[in-house]
């Protein structure tokens, strides 16, 4: 049905359903939430939490951030939500309610922004995030804008502390978790339409259109004193950028630290570097911080973290990134640009 | 300049400079508002406050909500936000931080987005709300989503206390802040393209174009003990009807007491009550409680409060527009739908 047919309250009906959450009147759960008020009322109300608020937000615009018909649209949603998360992991946060814009034409299917929605429930109920409210309106093309809130983990002395990009500080090391490239490779997957024949493939795709936020990465980097860190969503090298230049530093990467997946390695052989170092929405974590601070957390497993560098001295704040040798390599296209055509 | 030229960091740039703001360094503009991250990085971070969270969001699509190159760019970026304050004003709450989210296209002109932050900038300053961030992507056509944060009233026992539609009682007055329809009559001359002529029909487009929140009188509402309350977006009828429904109340509306501005009746003599009860983006707040508690809000000149009718008992809840011998009229088109075509 489309969902010019259903009409704008008849739509979010049904969104509010795929949900589980009653529309309009409240929910169980929404109180459970701590939300004040019903879904469907002006704006939503939370109850007073501890700490500082952390709020952020992610738009997903068809043909632009995802390819229409190449990719389910369950995994739009949960993407549409992850790379949220991913902005509070960031800030070594705790993330609580969202919401959610849709721009929809009238000939969209209402049966694809009920798959939207699936997709976003499922990463909502494995992280643990309310999806109360929002607004829909008709456009020329789709576009998801998610809008999430969250607090700050809160120090011993009742203050808030975040992981900010202006904090890494010269004999700082620099971590990163998990596998990076596998994003970028999945998206190339998909847009030579190759036949995801293997294991590797289908997990290089998966990498792209699943990521995951690292909020337990998050709050054990702020728990354990670490200051600095964000998550690599334009790519390695262009993201330490933002954190030399916020914190007027520079940042030694050693290519061969970098942790490449063994998908990675042998479905791209060639580029698995290349990839890893420019390649955009990785949705790891960068964490900048003192070595003697670092090594509680490179000592949990579960936190997949890899020491790929150091924060030095150069003439001007920017990322040398060197081979085993020690000397400098260059590095082709710098990562992603919102509104530069070239991708 | 095309966006495009300048990339997504020269342009967010520009865009942090017309707000005041450096980017991406701190200012103390920011910690002067209780932010404790630097503006540009993953989210943003308020200091913790008293009371409980209000968080909303609404877009403006080109073509679908103003009409491009009939209305100006700063009157677009005055409108974004002030629709999301009236959301804040219809939870009697006070607004705190914004996030803007921008979808450009790449021929899009740096000038045009300018202005229209112009206009955002003016709305913040006159309502005391930080705008702090967001995302700026590519798509095929603009549109602006703002999403605000706010706190809600506070009472005497630390409860918060908001507005809420589904809180109408038997017996309840139903009162409205401003006069009505002046918005929608804006619109149409905006659409006829007719020229504004006369200081009437300038101060009834800008009714469209430059709605004022009414943040004073929610706040009102809530120190006076009032539950129930909205803005009026979508058309009075139809949100008296969301009201109806949320409470399951009757609802019986007195057209002749509907306030109708002069200018209204001297531009649209045959057609002011039409355009008053159906218009919408009036962004004027409904008000609905107990006679004893709205006296106090009657008495204030300030909100300009009018008594429209009465929460009554009828077979189902529904709104029922009557005259003044008390016959029921008919009432046409019954408000906005956002994803119909019909408009």
């Amino acid at each position: 049905m489309l969902v010019s047919e259903l009409g704008e309250f008849g739509l979010i009906e049904l969104l509010a359903r795929e949900l589980g959450l009653s529309y309009p009147a409240a929910s169980e759960s929404l109180k459970r939430a701590g939300l004040l008020v019903d879904l469907g009322d002006d704006a939503l109300v939370t109850r007073h939490a501890e700490g500082s608020l952390i709020l952020t937000t992610d738009t997903m615009v068809e043909g632009v951030h995802f390819l229409p018909g190449r990719v389910a649209w369950e995994d739009v949603g949960w993407k549409s939500l992850a790379s949220n998360l991913s902005d509070i992991a960031a800030m070594g946060g705790e993330p609580h309610v969202a919401l959610v814009t849709l721009i929809l034409s009238a000939e969209a299917e209402a049966d694809d922004v009920l798959a939207l929605y699936r997709g976003m429930r499922e990463c909502a109920e494995t992280h643990g995030v309310l999806i109360a409210g929002g607004d829909v309106v008709r456009g020329p093309a789709f576009a998801v804008t998610v809008s999430l809130s969250g607090w700050a983990f809160v120090g011993a002395g009742g203050e808030a502390k975040a992981l900010v990009r202006g904090a890494a500080r010269l004999g700082d090391v620099v971590a990163v978790t998990g596998t990076l490239g596998d994003s970028a490779a999945g998206l190339r997957l998909i847009q030579d339409q190759a036949p995801a024949d293997s294991d590797a493939a289908r997990r290089l795709i998966r990498a792209h259109t699943r990521p995951v936020p690292r909020l337990e990465a998050g709050r054990a980097a702020v728990a354990a004193g670490i200051e600095c860190g964000m998550d690599v969503s334009d790519g390695l090298v262009q993201d330490l950028g933002h954190i030399a230049r916020a914190s007027g530093v520079g940042i030694r990467l050693d290519a061969a630290r970098v942790p490449l997946s063994q998908d990675l390695t042998a479905v791209f052989p060639a580029e698995a570097i290349g990839l890893a170092l420019t390649g955009g929405e990785d949705y790891e974590l960068i964490l900048v911080g003192p070595m003697a601070r670092m090594e509680s957390l490179l000592g949990r497993p579960d936190l997949k973290l890899s020491l790929i560098g150091e924060v030095v001295h150069y003439d001007q704040p920017r990322v040398a990134v060197v081979d085993e040798s020690g000397a400098e390599m260059p590095v082709g296209r710098a990562g992603w640009d919102h509104l530069r055509p070239d991708r």
